[in-house]
């Protein structure tokens, strides 16, 4: 599907919709309607089941978005997360110098001043994206963070942070001290993070409200320990910069020992390579041929990365490889930054009395860009059938519960329905139209049970206290006692968790 | 516990933090750590599964927490949502006019002129709390909202919301649409609302980032159908104004029949005081007497409320009573105000072809104020034992597993483990100290079960297989097969369902 077919099939299932839509919406905000909130929700849970289930010492912590001055000046904020605009002085309206110039530099303008950029803007000859005028000049680098005139008294000034890395590092002194004192230590956080995009695009790609969910493992920069062999022989598909700069587009198979070896990755990054890419494969299912490891080089990655792979995926209605996650190799940057910034010194002591100022691994998953992503992926037609294929542990509606019909047997299917509700089961009535309608709604809510109350349920018959139970999947039906339903949908419904060693 | 008490030792088992601690800290802002972090979302979770579980016709939704200028405009909050402050010349702090002239004006300053304020202080002389001089002054009323500089061209405003409510208003016309066309119809929000308070204070309680959980019930305005015969002997812990003006403090416990009978309440708002009384008391389990239903008089409550009931609980650490929820009769302010700010009409027509402009029911809950209200109501002394006697479907870590001796018994104890997180059950591992102290450091943080691995376990003999079972509560130890574990221990942690009816 094309992107605005794909957003008007998400808008009328009440997915997803433009946040004050009433009032003519807010570029680059977006609301979530009940499914889309669930299908979020479970992604994050998904997410942080997974990552936080590779060690007994990584934490999920729940930080404040509002981060005093002094934050964003130790990490680099305030001075380097700009972009250069140029600015259309006859309509006044704002565009990303990289984007006004992608025919002219198609290798962007990072590390370009605004007196360069201003240079090639009219050497040549470049007017208006909107309106046509040659009157474009090029102000300061436009910085992207929201700021706050936070307190009352107008001498204090707060930012909503850029991205929910910071809220980790600004807790790893405090951490240190309830945890057990040794690394590695990881901490998560799910959350928002704010950006004053120049130009939101591609619905929920680039936001100006958007949610992260990022885990900082800091470890001993000797070395951080993973069972290694039992990853060795998995194959990812790799796109590295030399092959990139030969013009291909398409990844290597490779296995993590030779991305080790030949490739002379660290096993640590690759291990977390592989169950970053399995996590893609197997607990969000999207198809591994639609997903590649893209190496960013010396100048691209971002300043503070040693090494730098976003996992891209390739999205159609998008027509192209999109980044939904990354790794990063950060090194001590982050902790000397807030060592300078703070005055304070974050080096730690481990067992044996050896000092250390840890390093960091950070995995970073975009959760609005995903939730698009399992929409993009996951939803085919069948024949006449629109059916969302979520795993049904994502599904915002594990089960559908129909009366035939609903004069009848409605007041049983509302008693199936609360019971399925009570055990943890999230649940969906609907009494309206014929039961091919109602199975169709639950195909295209990605909803992998239903569940149809009938005269034999509530009858003295054979079929008494059983119910016919639907599976999206293979469209098989079979009946079920009634008791045994949440035993037989809740199994379905746990979110996976990854293989240690 | 004090405050400081009861806060230091939240700070040091990482419930919570001040936000960016290790640059001295933000005022009204805290960092949730792991314990804190998980209780704060099964709280948020118990919120929703009790009152979306009232109706199949209540739904969560999740909006963006940033609203364009007009949203505001229209809502009252641009003009009114403002603060009397009273400010020093002379080092520059800033109060709140209440706060100054709580002695001379008990009643507050609500409805004064900022001229009227600066004659009442220079009347009566104050000085400044903090320098002691003399020269305040009283400025314009101080709106508590912040202000973002929304999008590149600086010709956009927005700001935080003030409250998450104004998102489910917004929502009300794609809901419809999206929905069944009927009414009642719920929207909930679950997060984050920011105000910027003059002096934010008592840790969670005035904060100036805080996650709010409400509920918005659009019904049509002839009548809000409920079953209120069901809930008509229930007897609630009600202060009405004559009684408050009479000098009283306690509640009187009234039925719900007299509420509505005597006590001229309409039945629906009754029956909703119930079902938000039962939260507090059978799901959060807070002591029944602690509760009351303070009732706001007509000067006293928001000025789009026709009937406003704020639920407060006695908290030791605060020393009183506190607002921890509100059930609030809107009527038809939100939808009017909106449809005049958007130039929309959100009359909806009914089957039959009635056409009503829907009124609102607010069920509104402070969900940090409710950690800290756990904390402070659940946390209790039991000889040298501290147990924090949360629900078990509340509990940060449900169970703790322990290796009797780490070396012998540390695999298998990490087995199990892992065996009863992948059923979704949140584990807490511990091989550090005596079992007694891993009990002590469980009991403090609410964990309702543990399970210590042993040579019985890992032997040959009748207790192979077994691991002993500790519960918090009852302090009873028992034998238990492993693979029998996750089944005794995850019924406990479901939520509770409301009976409707």
């Amino acid at each position: 599907m094309k992107s605005d077919e794909l957003f008007a099939l998400l808008r009328r299932r009440g997915v997803l919709w433009p946040t004050a839509e009433i009032y003519g919406g807010a570029q680059g905000l977006y609301d979530y309607g009940p499914l889309g909130a669930r299908l979020k929700r479970r992604i994050e849970e998904a997410w942080t089941t997974w990552f936080l289930g590779l060690s007994n010492d990584y934490y999920l912590i729940d930080p404040a978005e509002i981060l005093p001055e002094a934050v964003v000046r130790a990490s680099g904020h305030l001075e380097n997360f700009t972009d250069p605009e140029v600015v259309c002085d006859a309509c006044h309206s704002a565009f990303r110098a990289d984007t006004v110039l992608e025919k002219i530099r198609p290798d962007g303008v990072d590390g370009l001043t605004a007196a360069e950029i201003a240079a090639i803007v009219h050497a040549n000859r470049v007017h208006c994206p909107h309106c046509g005028s040659s009157e474009l000049s090029v102000p300061p680098p436009f910085n992207l963070m929201f700021g706050l005139d936070y307190g009352v008294t107008g001498h204090e000034r707060a930012y909503l942070r850029p991205e929910t890395a910071q809220s980790s590092y600004l807790a790893f002194a405090r951490m240190w001290d309830v945890g057990r004192h040794a690394l590695p230590l990881g901490i998560a956080v799910v959350g928002k993070a704010y950006r004053n995009e120049i130009a939101p695009r591609q619905v929920l790609f680039r936001l100006r409200a958007f949610t992260q969910a990022e885990l900082q493992i800091f470890f001993d920069p000797r070395g951080l320990p993973v069972p290694f062999d039992a990853v060795r022989e998995e194959r990812l598909p790799v796109l590295r910069v030399p092959r990139r700069e030969a013009g291909e587009e398409s990844p290597e198979w490779v296995t993590a020992a030779e991305l080790v070896g030949k490739g002379n990755l660290p096993e640590f990054y690759v291990y977390h390579m592989v169950h970053t890419f399995r996590f893609f494969r197997d607990v969000l299912r999207y198809p591994g041929d639609r997903i590649r490891f893209f190496e960013k080089s010396d100048t691209e990655r971002a300043f503070y990365n040693r090494i730098q792979f976003d996992i891209e995926v390739h999205v159609e209605s998008l027509a192209g490889y999109k980044e939904l996650g990354a790794v990063h190799y950060r090194g001590d940057y982050d902790l000397t930054r807030h060592g300078q910034g703070a005055g304070k010194d974050f080096t730690v002591t481990l067992t044996g009395g050896t000092r250390v100022l840890p390093h960091v691994l950070e995995l970073t998953f975009g959760v609005d860009r995903n939730v698009w992503a399992t929409a993009d992926l996951l939803i085919a037609k069948d024949g006449e059938r629109t059916v969302w294929r979520l795993p049904p542990y994502l599904a915002p509606v594990a089960v559908g519960v129909f009366p035939l019909i609903p004069k009848e047997h409605g007041s049983e299917a509302v008693r199936i329905a609360n019971d399925l509700a009570a055990h943890g089961i999230p649940v969906g009535y609907d009494d309206t139209g014929t039961i091919g309608k109602r199975y169709a709604r639950m195909d295209e809510a990605g909803t992998p049970f239903c569940v149809t109350v009938d005269g034999g349920t509530v009858g003295t018959g054979p079929e008494h206290g059983t119910v016919t139970l639907r599976e999206r999947d293979g469209r098989t039906q079979s009946r079920w006692p009634v008791g045994e339903l949440a035993g037989r949908i809740a199994p379905a419904l746990l979110l996976p968790w990854p293989a240690r060693a």
